[in-house]
Parts: structure tokens; sequence; C-alpha cells
């Protein structure tokens, strides 16, 4: 039996989704608690490997459980006592064998966020990047609508990417405001490393007139990193959702 | 020259807004950041004593500055610089020298951020207070407008108050509710000790079902604390507003 979690965490204080040596992931605190339950190790196979610092509310990562003790609905109560706060089990189903959570992701839904305001907000500075500068709203909206299609992203992916193509299809790419908070939403096929963080770079340089909207078009077609804006910060990127056919 | 500065602040890693020994505080803070500008001690008069792990979004705080060597308006900037980002000075702005923030405060808005969803939200646990249970969102809405008007509220006021009365108007008492999220908004000429945190917790136990909704006149009209629903938790609470006549 597969069973797949929905997943939330606030990644302020993690090293990234991913396990590794000498900083602390997500992914070992949610082994962990599954160790603890199960009486074994356990490994999660994520839909997505979040960076340092980026945020969660839709995360998916699965586990193989034939000796699950308890019924599957009760799993997110009862990991949850035993996360820390900043981690949260949203849900738990079952999935068929040879489901895979990352090879079977149909879309990913991202949201970033901006603070755009002269004086800081403390209250929003772990969950979105803070622009001091004046906006233009209408050219990141605009500028926004030429990523929707199906593209070779290789001026929006970060040095030292191992991805076989730099061929994406975003279906949706959308900037919203409500006062001083600008969120990007972006969802897709797939994205490539640190993508989204670029693709919110390169729509905020639109919004402080660096670039005029309508250069996307080329920007994209010039598969030029150097062409495209700055990677911005992972406080504002959370990974809000991703979704598969029946499984 | 009395200046006035528009403050926000996440309460999470203070003992409040109030200077003390053995505690930080957010007076002392700023403070500080006013006393290496000066190059003098300052002391801070503020609308409002928020309790430890209260945010504000609107706090008012002023100090008396016939040194100020800087145009009032660059203040935000040169004193952000010097304060840590939890800690935002959003506005500076003059004051007639016998303006008091707290005595000449007309009405206060403050907002109370409940979480309600069966697993809680990692993201959203610094700046709510999270309700696992279901909630009636109507009758919470029915049972916030009975607290609009001039009452006594005795039966809303935490014990050890020095308050000479405990009779307060409230504007505006209103819930609203964006998915997971319920949000109170609570205007009024002044509040008790804790009064917003316990009416914020008598409208939940309206939409628990632990008391009927039109029973608040009954609760407010007892002037008894125990009649009353519990105090909230502090990281729901937030000073989003003091308004005054012109100064």
């Amino acid at each position: 039996m597969q069973i797949l979690l929905t997943v939330a965490y606030d990644g302020t204080n993690y090293a990234g989704w991913q396990r590794q040596d000498n900083a602390v992931a997500v992914q070992e605190k949610i082994e962990g608690a599954l160790a603890q339950l199960l009486a074994r190790a356990v490994t999660l196979r994520a839909a997505s490997r979040t960076d340092a610092g980026v945020h969660a509310l839709g995360q998916r990562a699965s586990f193989f459980a034939p000796d699950l003790k308890i019924p599957t609905e009760n799993l997110p109560l009862v990991l949850n006592s035993l996360l820390p706060e900043d981690v949260s089990i949203l849900a738990a189903e079952s999935a068929c064998e040879n489901f895979h959570p990352q090879f079977d992701a149909k879309q990913k839904k991202y949201i970033y966020n901006f603070y755009n305001a002269p004086p800081p907000n403390p209250l929003a500075r772990k969950y979105s990047a803070f622009v001091s500068e004046n906006l233009n709203f209408y050219d990141m909206q605009k500028a926004a609508k030429f990523f929707m299609g199906k593209h070779d992203f290789a001026a929006f992916c970060a040095k030292g990417s191992s991805a076989k193509t730099t061929v994406r299809e975003i279906f949706f790419c959308s900037v919203e405001r409500e006062k001083n908070f600008i969120t990007l939403t972006v969802t897709g096929n797939g994205f490539l490393y640190n993508m989204v963080r670029i693709i919110a770079g390169t729509i905020l340089y639109a919004g402080l007139g660096k670039i005029p909207p309508d250069s996307i078009p080329e920007i994209i077609a010039a598969k030029d990193r150097t062409k495209a804006g700055k990677t911005m910060p992972p406080q504002g990127l959370v990974l809000a959702e991703v979704m598969y056919y029946a499984h």
C-alpha cells in the first residue's frame, strides 16, 4: 500500500525539502515522525525538491506502508502530533503501487508573494519579498501573460540544472494585487531549477521599468540566462499545489 | 517639536510594547534606534501597551525632538536601517506640543485572526489562533453585532485592570471569512485589558455552539468575567489602527 501525503511547511528554518547532511530538511522531520509511528525506517518520495527557505501549502510526498495499522484518514492527526509546528500534514490518501509523486505530477502551482511599499511590513517579511520601489502593476500583468504557452525556458533556469530538456508548458501566469501585496501565480507541467523565482524577478523588472513588458518573448527566445531578471529570494515562494490524474 | 510615529511589529519575539526589566520590549528597540540617531536618551509614549506576542500594523508612539536634524519624512528610512526586521516605522509626522498618543486617541481598531481547519497551517501559526473544530460562521457573525454600542464591558476585562470605568463604546464589530481564515475586526473608543481577546473568545464560543449568539447581551449585562468566553492567545491579535483628530 502506498500512501500519498499533502504537506504544508514554513520553510524559514529548513535547508529545503530534501534530506541532507549537516542541515535540517523537511523530509527528515516527516520521515522521523513516520519512523516513530511505524517503528522502522521510512523513505519519502516527494513531488518537488523545494529549496532552502521556500514554503509549501500543497507539497506531496508518498511512502509504502503495508504495515500501517491505523486508518489512512487518521494519519494527519497522528503525524501532526509528532511534528514541529512549522510542518503540517494536511491530508493522506492511498495511491496505487506504481504511482510516483514526482513523475506522475501533471501540473504544479506556485505562488510568489511581493510586498510593495516604502516601509517594510514586519508581519510579511517571512512570506514575501519586500520591494520598496514604486511598481507599475499593469506592466507586471502584461509581462506575466507572455509566459503562458509551451516555450524553451533555458533563459529561466539556474546554472547547474541537469534537466534533459528546458522546454516546459505554462498553463497560467498572472499577477494580482491586494493593497500592498502583489501575488504571482504560475501553473505549469513542470519547472526548471529556480524557474519561478527567475520568472518572478523578470516580472518585477517589468514593474520597475527596467525592461518593457512586451520584451518577454525576446527574452524567452534568446535562451540566455543573463537576459532574464534576477532570481528572487526564497521566502516569497510557495509550492501551492501539485495535481495528478486519478491514482 | 513632537514627532508621532506609526509603527508595525511582529510581536512574536517581544514581551510586548512596554519597556521592562529582564525581557525585550518593542519600545526599547525603537528608543534605542532614536538614541543612536539623536545621541541622547529618548522616551516614547505609545497609544497602546500591547501584550507579549501581540502584533501591530498601526501602533502610534511619540517623542519630543527639538534637536531633530533630518526632515521628519526621512525618519522611517533612517530608523528602519537601525531597527531589527521585526519592527518597522511606517510613517512619521509632526504633532503639537500638548498632543498625547494615548489620551488623544479617538478610536482604535484591532483585528483578531482565526485559522479554522482540521490540520494546522504552518504559514499562519504566528499570526492567527488555530481552531480545528467546525465553526458556525453565521453564528459568529450574529454574535459579533451584539458587541456594538456603548456598554459596560466588565465581563470582558481581565482581572487586575486599573481602569476607572469599564464602560466603552464599540463602533464596529464584525467577522469575515476567506477560505480557512476568519477575521474579527473591532473598532472602539478604547479597550479594557484583554478585552479584544475575550470578545474573540466569546465569539468563538458562539461559533462552536457553546453559547447561543443572542446570549451576548445577557453576558454583557451580567458584568461577570466567568460568563464570557476564554481569553484567546496573543498571536492572533493585531493593533491595526489608532485614529486621532487633527493634531
